[in-house]
């Protein structure tokens, strides 16, 4: 393994002043790590995180919002084999206690402990409590600096692999870890993420670094149109390098890092068989091309087409022509894989031309009105994504 | 057959005053019907349309627009096997050119001609207009008083069977048909309709009863969220009962006729395995009810829960969770078949009590805030959905 290859390996424990275990709690039917916790050992205890925007919330993010309003986070506790959702008051219940029994393990205020779940919705009755607060002491008496790889598994639900990335910089690293496979949209953040850095910084810088970093990666992911109801992204900050970073160098160090994250989901995304980039160049404005971008990743006919090789560039036009952004659907260019299959809204070369076969699949949709661009990532609508989301609950 | 069936056979026909005709132009490889004419024999020539509100407007839309604002309409000229969208100025001609040649053939105004096509889109080069133009020579040729089967054979694409309605009223008649399959979403119209009645009106009270009819019909038909570039319900009123009618009457039974010409797209939407009927009450508002229903609607993941049989409820909050409606997820009741599996945003009873195998399902969300209701009309995402929109370019 080269030096990077483990670095990366290590995930939320690549940065100095981090512990993490990832455990069997026994949450999972198939007896596979369900349960991380991932401590900062300081000396700063800086956290930062952004939520799910569905109004849906679950007791996990409803508790962590809290927790993490005076920008102080000891320790974040996730499960997967139960959403922790729609579980009324003994769910939040269970999120608090389970806070309380991180903090008195850990020593310190259950306020400053963010709790994170994911799985199935409606899931979080006394046998899930039982099983969750075991695991956390579990997890807590194994902490070490270099469990980031099973933190990284113990998240997993429908994922086929872990998901991991570091970026390490002068004297400062960033690294973290990301589950999610489906329910892949944009409301904020879109899965569960957790980000470790050694770099020092206040609360505040943290919050804007992951906000900017947020918006230009998780955001543009749209795997399948569907908001989750447990999404959370956590930045933790150690400053255990003693290095106070340039905050447009670590902002670009966490892009980095959210953005390798964000293509660890789109490729492991259930069933898909592509995965689609669609950049929308010459829009009037970055939100204009945002809305086009996500308006073609939302149409399930131009999704199909994709799975079945076919560059109907009709089903593209169709999509953006539903938004409001300024453009001339008649004065639109599209490009499937680098062949210009529509000028001026009219056809261009032919469709013979276009190889759809290689799973990297580029759009790019040239608007012509102004300078900003956005690109969103997205996926195929196949037979394994129908099949793996009617046969498996979430 | 029984004297109701003969007149539901008869569909844009069975009003007095109108004759239509299915003809095979050439357009479609299977070499089945592919255009129909309809015109109205008079003695009124009131004509009002809805189009579809994608911003990406076929060359029939824009014409037709122009055509049906002074509300005088002589006959509308359909065809499918091809769009005639996205085919630049030349498609533009051609319809042009299909509305001139069906005016001269039946001695009136080219501006009294509607068009529509449906296909797929960037269809519309030199053979396509060779075979529009003939076959509309063909179909005026044709023309009968009962020509409303061959009429809406003609029109059909993806659909496995076409689409016929008929109420008929004291001394008047409302009859329409329609296609459509897939790409099945509000935008004022959803599909290719044309209705026709005897019943004497003016140009306004045939655009408002057609609005108000197709608001709470064809717009909350939302079957893969998927909103055409070709769209148009037409309203055609001969007048030949010489029976002015009660408006609100009229409005009603236009309203039974499109709410069944709906149902039937419901029933053969491409792959569908599942009617989902999502009806959403005590809303505070009709639109909050339609939001909350359309996002229901749209949702993919409920939408492949359903396919597999599962009364996924979580997957019903975390959509509604995503608009911005008033409710509080925490007090939302949902009913799958009559079986309320959450009560205020947690689980009520076991998913084993619900039925999920019948076609025609029913779910029922209680928002408990206010008195309004809508219901939205969707189909499940199936493994045959997908296969028929990669495989079949449209």
């Amino acid at each position: 393994m080269s030096a990077a290859a483990a670095a990366a390996a290590q995930g939320v424990t690549a940065a100095r002043g981090f512990e993490a275990a990832g455990v069997v709690a026994g949450l999972k039917s198939t007896g596979k790590r369900d349960l991380a916790v991932v401590v900062n050992r300081g000396p700063d205890k800086v956290g930062a995180a952004v939520f799910t925007s569905n109004r849906a919330k679950a007791n996990p993010i409803i508790w962590s919002r809290q927790a993490v309003a005076d920008g102080v986070v000891e320790a974040v506790v996730l499960n997967s084999g139960g959403a922790n959702c729609f579980t009324g008051s003994f769910g939040f219940q269970t999120t608090h206690q389970t806070a309380e029994a991180a903090a008195e393990a850990l020593g310190v205020s259950a306020g400053d402990i963010l709790v994170c779940s994911t799985g199935l919705i409606g899931t979080g009755d006394e046998t899930f409590r039982a099983k969750v607060l075991s695991g956390t002491a579990d997890a807590i008496a194994q902490l070490s600096a270099d469990g980031g790889a099973a933190a990284s598994e113990a998240i997993m639900t429908t994922d086929t692999r872990p998901k991991r990335a570091v970026v390490s910089h002068a004297g400062w690293t960033v690294g973290g870890m990301a589950k999610g496979a489906g329910m892949l949209a944009p409301g904020l953040a879109t899965m569960l993420v957790v980000i470790t850095t050694d770099a020092k910084l206040t609360a505040a810088e943290a919050d804007t670094a992951l906000r900017r970093a947020t918006h230009l990666t998780f955001d543009r992911l749209d795997s399948d149109g569907c908001m989750s109801t447990n999404d959370q992204v956590t930045l933790l900050a150690s400053g255990a390098s003693g290095v106070a970073p340039d905050l447009d160098a670590f902002a670009m160090a966490l892009t980095e890092v959210c953005a390798d994250l964000a293509q660890q989901l789109q490729a492991d995304a259930e069933g898909a068989s592509h995965n689609i980039s669609i950049q929308v160049v010459h829009a009037a404005s970055e939100e204009d091309a945002v809305t086009v971008g996500r308006s073609v990743a939302r149409n399930n006919l131009f999704k199909a087409a994709i799975f079945g090789n076919d560059p109907n560039w009709g089903r593209v036009l169709a999509a953006i022509g539903t938004t409001d952004a300024a453009f001339d659907p008649y004065d639109v260019d599209v490009w499937f894989n680098g062949v210009r299959v529509c000028t001026a809204g009219g056809p261009d070369r032919p469709r013979e031309e276009v190889d759809l076969t290689p799973r990297a699949t580029g759009i790019l949709i040239d608007l012509k009105v102004g300078d900003a661009e956005a690109t969103i990532l997205t996926n195929d609508l196949t037979h394994d994504y129908v099949h793996e989301n009617s046969a498996y609950s979430s």
